[in-house]
Order: C-alpha cells, then sequence, then structure tokens
C-alpha cells in the first residue's frame, strides 16, 4: 500500500516525517520552510483551536485582530527584544510588481519602494502595545484581556512540519494590568491552563516551570512553560507565557492614571501555543502503524466498517450499520461508516490506524445473527466482541477509557524516563543511555548552564513549579543549589 | 459623552467611520491602510465565522491551510490572472534585520536577499493549485472541497475601515471537479450559500447575479456575485464566486485520469467572503443613534440596566437580574447584566444603543412590585412593559420577531430604492436623485458599459439570476437587448 512507515526504533525522526505525510496531516509547500496543513490534520488543529479558545474564554479574554505588519522601527523600541526577535524574519520592501519589459513575466516595480520596511509579525508585542496606548488611559480601562489568533513568520533555516516551520499558526493572548501582581497572577494561570489543556485534551503530561534567564522570551521579565517528553527522550516546550513587567508599556509609552489620579506604565503578559502542539501531539503518543489520537481530539472517533462478501450482505449491514451510527451521533460521537466496496477491509483497518481512529467496529454477517459487532481499540490494538444493546452507551465509555489510558501510558513512560542524577557522571550517563527529562542540581549560573549545553547538548528546560526546595550541588561545578532543575535534549 | 454621530443625512460617509470607531468595532492602525478589529467587532465576525464555517461543512467543505507567501513566478503562469491580480500586493524582498552599524536601530541585512522574491498572498488560487497538482491522480481523488480561512494583503491606496482595507480577513474555497458541469454546480451552489447567509444571519436581502466580463475575476471564466444596496443608495458586492474552467489545472499542470484512463484538466471553483461583511452589515441597518445588530450576529443579544437610587435598591433588583440573565442564558440567549454604579442608566442605555444590543431590559423598583420589567427594542425604539412570567420566551421570541423585522426593513428599502427605468435621461435623473438599484436594458457590450460608467460612475453590478427574459434596447446605445441588467452606483 506505499504506506508502512520506518519503525521508531529505527528511525524516529524519519518515522514522524512520514507519519506527517502519510497520515495526510500536513506536507511540505512550494515556499521554503512553509508548510501545507491538509484537511485531516487541520481538523485536528480546529478541535485543540476550539478546546483552547473556549478556555481561554472562559477564563474572560476575547479574541481581536492585530496588522499582519510592523514597521520596522518598532522592533527598535524594546531593547532586549530587537536582541531576540527582530533579525530572522520576513521584510516587505515593495508594494507593486510590474510587467517585466522583455514579456518574461513580472518583476518588482522598483518605483514602489517603501518608506520604512515592513516586518511580517514574528510575534506582535510591539504593534499590540502601540495600540493599547489609545485604548488605555485610567485603571478603568484596566485589564485588557485579548488574544488573537494568527499567523507569524519566523525565517527558519532548519524547518520540520508542525515542530518549526517559516510560517505557522498559533494564538498569542496579550494582557495588560494595573499592578505587577495582578500580570504575574494572570501569566500563571494562563501557564495552568496550557497545562490542563495538554492533559484533558491531549492527553499529554507536561512539567510547568520556569525559563532560566538564558532562556526567557525576548523581552519579558521572567517566561514560564510547560515541557512534555517525546517517544525518543528529548522534550518538547508546548507552550510559554511571560511575565513582561512594564517593559513594552515603557517602549511604547503606555501610562494609566491610578485611582489615586498617579501616571504609571501597565504591566504585562504575553502567552502562546502553536500548531507545534499537533508535532507534540504526533510525537507523544502514535505507534509504529500510525497515530493514535486522544478521542477529544480526532476527527473521526469510530469508523464502522462492514465485512462482505455479496451486494446483498452489504446492504443488510448498512442497515445496521447506519443505525449503530445513528445512535453514536446522536451522543455526539463523530463516525465515519466506510461502506466503500473499492478496498477490503484490511485495506481500511490499515487506513484508518494510521489515522489514528480511536474506535473501529467491524460488522459482518455472523454478527448480524448473534446481534454483535466487533470493537477495535486502536490504542491498545485489542479487539472485543459486543453486543449490540446500548451500544453508544459501551462506545461512548470506552472512548473515556481510551483518553484516559493515553494519558496513562504518556504519564508511565514520562516517570520511568525520569531521573534524579547526582554527578556529572550519572548526568552524562544518563543522557547519552535513556535521554528523558534529568533532574539535577544546576548552581544557577548561565555560564554553567552554557557550558553543559556545549558538553552535552541539554539544555535546563524549566526551573519547576511543583520542585521541592532541596539543599545539593551542582553536578557540573560542585557550587552549591537550592533545588534542582529539569535538564533534557530538546526538540 | 463624545460618542454622538453626525447623522446619516449630514454625512452617510463620515457617519459610517464614527460608528465604527465609536461602537468599538475598528480602528486606524500604524500600518497604513491596515486596521486593528477590536475584541467588539471580531465578536460580530466571530459569529459570522461560526455560521458560514458550518454552512461549508454541511455542503461537504473541510478546511486547511495554505502557506501566506506565493513565488513570484506563480503569478506569471496564469495569463489573465497575473494582469488582474499580482500588481498592487506586498513583495518580501529579504530576510533578515541586522543591527545599524551606527547604534540606530534595525536595518535590513542586505546579504539576506531572496534569489526569488515572495508575495504576500492577496488570493490562493495559484499556491493552492500548485498544491493540488500533487493532491489529484485520478478521478477517485475528485471532488476536492476545500476552504481556508486566512489573511490576505492587496496594496489599495484609498482604504475605508472594513470596506477596503490593505490587510483583510477572509475564507476562500477551492475546489477540484471531474467536470465543467460539477464545477458550475458547486460555484452556483456557494453562492447560494452566501445569499441564504445573508439573508438568515445579516437579515440582508441580496441580489444573486452573474458579472459582466469586465468585472470578471481574474483568471474566472464566469464570475456570480450578491449584491446589497446600502442607506445611501449606493451597492456593495457581499461575495463571489467564480467558475474557473480549467485555467488553473492547466497552468498548474493539474491532470487527472478519468474512469476510462484518459487524463483530462481538473475542473475549478473558487469563491470568498471577506471582513466586508462587517461594513455591509453596518451600513445596511444601522440609524444615527448607533449600530443596529440582528440577533443572530450579535454577541450581547440581551443587556439588563437595574434603575435604582440606593445600595439597597440595587441588591434587590440585582436578584431578580441574575434570575432572569439565568433563565435567559438556559435558552443559549446571551445576556450582559451592567451593574456597574459609576454609570447613570441614560449613559448606559446610550452605550448600548451605540452598540447595538438587540433588546434592553430594565428594572426598577417598581417594577420589583408589580413583577415586571421594561423592554426596548433596538430595532423599532419601542419600549413595553413586559409580565416577567415566561421572559425568556417572550425574549426568545422578540429576537426572532427582531431579526426578521430588520430583514423586512431592509428588503423594504430595497424595493423602494429599486427602479427599472428605459431611457437614458431616465436612468441619469433616477441615479442622480435617488441611487439605488437600477434595472434597465443594455447592449451587452463592454463598450458601452465602460461609457456609462464614465458618464455616470454607475457600473452594472450583475446579469441578475431572477431576472426574466424581456426584449428591450439599451439606454444608452439603442441597440437590442434581452433582459435588463443591475446598475448601480457601488462601493
Amino acid at each position: 500500500m506505499g504506506k508502512t512507515l520506518t519503525s521508531r526504533a529505527e528511525n524516529y525522526s524519519l518515522w514522524y516525517n512520514e507519519l506527517v505525510i502519510k497520515a495526510d496531516l500536513a506536507e511540505h509547500s512550494a515556499v521554503k520552510g512553509c508548510m501545507v496543513i491538509k484537511p485531516y490534520g487541520y481538523s485536528i488543529w480546529e478541535k485543540m483551536q476550539a478546546a483552547l479558545d473556549k478556555m481561554f474564554k472562559d477564563t474572560g479574554h476575547s479574541n481581536a485582530y492585530f496588522p499582519l505588519f510592523i514597521p520596522k522601527s518598532f522592533f527598535s523600541k524594546e531593547a532586549s527584544h530587537v536582541a531576540g526577535f527582530a533579525k530572522e524574519c520576513a521584510v516587505v520592501t515593495h508594494y507593486r510588481l510590474k510587467n517585466a519589459p522583455d514579456g518574461s513575466g513580472v518583476i518588482v516595480d522598483e518605483d514602489a519602494k517603501l518608506e520604512e520596511e515592513l516586518i511580517v509579525r514574528p510575534t506582535s508585542e510591539t504593534i499590540i502595545w502601540n495600540t493599547y496606548r489609545g485604548w488605555i488611559q485610567s485603571y478603568r480601562d484596566l485589564p485588557i484581556l485579548v488574544n488573537q489568533w494568527a499567523n507569524v513568520v519566523r525565517w527558519e533555516m532548519r524547518t520540520r512540519l508542525f515542530l518549526r516551520t517559516t510560517e505557522f499558526l498559533w494564538q498569542e493572548g496579550h494582557t495588560a494590568h494595573a499592578t505587577s501582581d495582578e500580570a504575574i497572577e494572570e501569566t500563571e494561570k494562563m501557564l495552568n491552563v496550557y497545562a490542563d489543556f495538554a492533559e484533558r485534551f491531549m492527553s499529554l503530561p507536561v512539567v510547568r516551570g520556569r525559563k532560566t534567564e538564558n532562556e526567557r522570551f525576548a523581552g519579558a521579565l521572567d517566561t514560564f512553560c510547560i515541557e512534555a517528553l517525546m517517544q525518543d527522550g528529548k522534550a518538547l516546550q508546548a507552550g510559554t507565557s511571560h511575565f513582561l513587567g512594564q517593559n513594552f508599556a515603557k517602549a511604547f509609552d503606555v501610562k494609566f492614571a491610578t485611582k489615586e489620579g498617579k501616571q504609571e506604565y501597565v504591566w504585562a503578559s504575553s502567552w502562546g501555543v502553536s500548531t507545534r502542539l499537533m508535532g507534540a501531539l504526533i510525537m507523544a503518543h502514535s505507534d509504529d502503524d500510525g497515530l493514535v489520537l486522544p478521542p477529544m481530539l480526532a476527527p473521526i472517533q469510530v469508523v464502522i466498517v462492514p465485512i462482505f462478501k455479496s451486494e446483498e450482505e452489504l446492504n443488510a449491514i448498512r442497515k445496521v450499520a447506519n443505525e449503530i451510527k445513528s445512535a453514536l451521533v446522536s451522543r455526539n460521537i463523530s463516525v465515519k461508516l466506510d461502506d466503500r466496496d473499492t478496498h477490503k477491509p484490511g485495506f481500511k483497518f490499515a487506513e484508518y490506524e494510521l489515522k489514528g481512529v480511536p474506535v473501529r467496529i467491524a460488522i459482518g454477517p455472523r454478527d448480524l445473527e448473534n446481534k454483535t459487532v466487533e470493537v477495535a481499540r486502536r490504542d491498545t490494538k485489542e479487539k472485543s466482541l459486543y453486543q449490540i444493546t446500548d451500544l453508544e452507551i459501551k462506545i461512548e465509555n470506552l472512548l473515556e477509557q481510551i483518553q484516559k489510558n493515553i494519558l496513562d501510558k504518556a504519564r508511565n513512560f514520562m516517570n520511568v524516563n525520569t531521573y534524579n542524577v547526582d554527578s556529572w557522571d550519572e548526568f552524562k550517563q544518563a543522557l547519552s543511555e535513556k535521554g528523558g527529562m534529568i533532574y539535577a542540581h544546576w548552581d544557577g549560573t548561565s555560564e554553567t548552564e552554557e557550558k553543559i549545553k556545549n558538553e552535552t547538548k541539554a539544555t535546563i528546560r524549566c526551573i519547576p513549579l511543583d520542585n521541592p526546595a532541596e539543599d545539593g550541588v551542582c553536578v557540573y561545578s560542585g557550587n552549591p543549589s537550592k533545588q534542582r532543575v529539569l535538564f533534557a535534549i530538546a526538540y
């Protein structure tokens, strides 16, 4: 069928690339570094968006839309932001094409050069804070709790579908507050929303933590993140939430009158997740036969495949299959009945395994007689015979069970691949033999962090929030440390 | 309050601009021609999106996502497309900035010049058909029914919020079919979806028709459109649906094997509506006090305003107000209870009128005694006393009635401002005195069309689909004509 995947053990990276293509999730486009998200992949993203959007609105946020383009000069206004961001980006310099004099096609019209170049947004803090200046006069205008769903562009030299692409889709929350405490509370709240989303919808356990100074967002006073573990032992940053202090308010002169009538700079947070979550979802759960999707994000939750030899058998099965489909749909389960007679059941089984459909129901002539169906779970590959009575309730329960099982499995994998190490040798050994998440003492200096990175490629993913204080010595320098931090090799 | 609008009679154009700003729908950004869509405006757009997206999915379409950038050379591949489109657009020429040597900020890194310039998509036919080449081999791969929600950029010199902006948000459907008939059927089906959406959700009656050759989409064999009438007598094109024939399939070499094994070019349609619909919605229904929103697109359908003198009164009213709110919410009505004690009722009334909230419920101390509330309709300004019993059912009915009334009013306005004219004098007189939609005979030539446009600014909005054949003579040339066409001055 040409759909067999390289196994994970053989080549994890190749397995991932093949899976993304063969499961019809995304593909490379004619524009270097930019992907096409195909309908099946996009429908998973839509489910993520819908769940996140509801969580944002339930926590008081509204959506808005800001321009794709940012004047170049805006990037120079926040000193650390420009250092971290404004370099690798798409620059619009002209606004017109014209016919080539030799008739060979179109060329850039040099007469249509912009006075100031426009940057395609790599993130929107600058244009948004420039806008907020007009929205905020008094404490009564605060807080502003705004989110934007948008495309952004960061010119990447080495790209991978979903994980790192030049253009990607994301959401970026940008909030404005009267006090530092409120902004920090918001930053932490949204981190928890992300962690909750990852666990409840993606069945993905995450470590919540704080970035080191080195890894902080350009312009932030503090960056929080959620980190997940992939099956190859590498960590993946799945979302970030930044406390921006008054940096952007100062850069764009956004002040408000306090209740007491004083003028003060506004406090800010920003937070985002992107189509990178698609990569995390795929890499965390899938197997050598294809995608494994948590039912809450599966575009098709149940597929029904008739097993038949004759047109007559198919018609009899189709009748029952449609009844089952209706019963499932009435419980908000998304169902596909694949009654094509152009493909064999085995072909269909492999296709839906590849696409990660959580539950497969097969119905043959004998099932009709016995009032049974064969139910196969994608996550465990178990098959069972189900009585047809109350099937929709049984399937509903099964979907919940699958959702939970995928999370349990991932959590177990993370636990098994998480190590406390106490010496440099142990550190290097754990990393090279097993990968995974390594909790080790660190002396708190950027210098040590850099050296460890250079020697092992491992980075400090975060200073975990749930980690107890614990006296120890840095595995690298031997200097004193108050808390273990999370090291891993990361995507 | 600074929220009073210029009246429509005084200056319709100014009234529109002020309304968009003062009702918090959108504003100009720091980037020339690009707007910021504010949370209140965006929430109306979200309701439009949700309704349209459901209609697209109910008619078998899926969403996908294609790159923001299009290689310049793609625009030269379809001859008429390049003529119509590739001229006024944003051109990306570089992919990196660097620090200015003099420390003055960032400048474009001339070493990071793209080999081939990238165009920010003005529309996506070219990149999508280049992609479809890989998706289509056989008739079994057809039809492809894909839609994309995206931002697009067309460099406009004269912009107006929502109506004409350099960047705008839209959806673009791109479908691929095995036969011409199927592609035409799709083109017409989506035109009807747009007309249906305009009438059912926007309360906006439209004329469905076919564009003349002059006004056709660049690359289309046939362009269909829906045209609406604004209160100033100008027409507004609210959506288009194009039959593209095999033009893009030929330009990008997209062929399929028929059932008989022959290689044939694929047939195409494309169709789109944009944030321009926001402009149509605002201009069609609103009045000198502000927005008038059809309930189905209103972010807040009902606002409850307590009328009180003391904290004690407020508390008593708040209790009842919250009960009413819960009862309404349980029927999926979106409700805001504005119990702020920092603003007077009169201020609040004006604010919600400005923002077009369809129903206002006021509750005072006497209402508590009498178990009544005062209900005010935004569309007619009528106020009535309602018994509180079963209020949620009465309000639900009222919202339906308002939705219908707004449509009826707009339909009536369109009827009153639609004229059949039979001579050139009548034509000019109708146009200059009343504006509106003018049905007149036309000889079918681009030459006459151009002359009429130059002399009167009126264009042929469409050749209406529902217009009966009727022999006549062209109002301009006197040559024979088989059908009246729709003329108007247009946005």
